[in-house]
């Protein structure tokens, strides 16, 4: 079997405030967690940027998943953002389960320690942003978990990550051109 | 002045249950809004999809929007999906306010009536997708309202709209290649 050519990325600490620059396009991104002697990964497409300062990202994470337990009881996670080069490993991240196999050793992800939380960050991945659950109150009636990011790891370059968009049934938009073409439009106390 | 060449789209309904084929991705869309005699529209970036069936989207629309008193007080909209060709009427609608203009006649939209709700579908969007207030709970802490899709307009062609992600700071990223590349790697009941 042919060795599987993994990405590799030199990162740098990254402004929490302006997390929304790699969230707000719609990336599947990929939830790792960690309780007690267990780690787990998962694939997530429905979250959303709900402040800047602090970071906060509404995640619906269904509670069928393993990693639902780990996160509500460790109320830390990490959200890591892999590229079109991890699209077949986040496709087989969440279509399998961390009640079966671990993750990280199966899809040979690198779990690195983080600076605030337990769970680990997926050392292939683009970005890595650390989070802590800032508010539970929607967790039972939605499976939305409230989480702020305390810390974020964003690869020097390249400046434009190729993320992968899901559109459900198997399917996938992969990002495409990055414009400034209409900045001159917006009103400067928009922009920043 | 030349005349500006607005897109049209023949539409057909579309089942509420796999808008998150559009939405999902995660472009920006355009909110249209009424309460009493006045009509408003803004554009969105903060949203998440919840649930399937019932279709629930998740929304965050600040406060200081013109647009948010007249969704909390009608607890209907509609949300549009603009392509490509409205990135410059996207920007605009974000730019300006409702308090201070009509934005239907100053950007050249055409309001169309629902089926379902008061609020005036978009004509030059690619999809509308008409809505209803069902939780109105995290408004008052995260400006967070819960929608439920009640009807969607899409259009017929072309089967991948060209959608436009916003990045902050006066940068967008437009939707790229779809691929069914990776879908022989998804267990059967996790298609459709």
């Amino acid at each position: 079997m042919l060795e599987r050519l993994m990405p590799h990325y030199t990162k740098q600490d990254f402004p929490t405030h302006n997390v929304r620059r790699f969230l707000e396009p719609g990336p599947i991104v990929l939830v790792s967690s960690a309780y007690r002697d267990e780690t787990n990964i998962m694939t997530m497409g429905w979250y959303m940027m709900m402040e800047f300062e602090p970071a906060l990202i509404g995640c619906c994470i269904s509670a069928a998943n393993h990693s639902f337990e780990l996160v509500r009881k460790s109320r830390q996670c990490v959200i890591n953002l892999p590229t079109v080069d991890l699209a077949a490993e986040a496709v087989k991240i969440g279509n399998s389960s961390g009640r079966d196999i671990d993750k990280f050793s199966e899809f040979g992800l690198t779990p690195k320690p983080g600076g605030r939380v337990r769970a680990p960050l997926i050392a292939e991945c683009y970005a890595n942003f650390e989070c802590i659950v800032r508010d539970s109150s929607w967790v039972s009636k939605y499976n939305v978990f409230v989480f702020e990011v305390v810390k974020a790891h964003v690869a020097t370059s390249p400046k434009y990550p190729k993320t992968i968009h899901y559109r459900g049934d198997g399917e996938f938009m992969i990002s495409g051109e990055n414009t400034r073409r209409y900045r001159k439009l917006f009103r400067p106390d928009m922009l920043g």
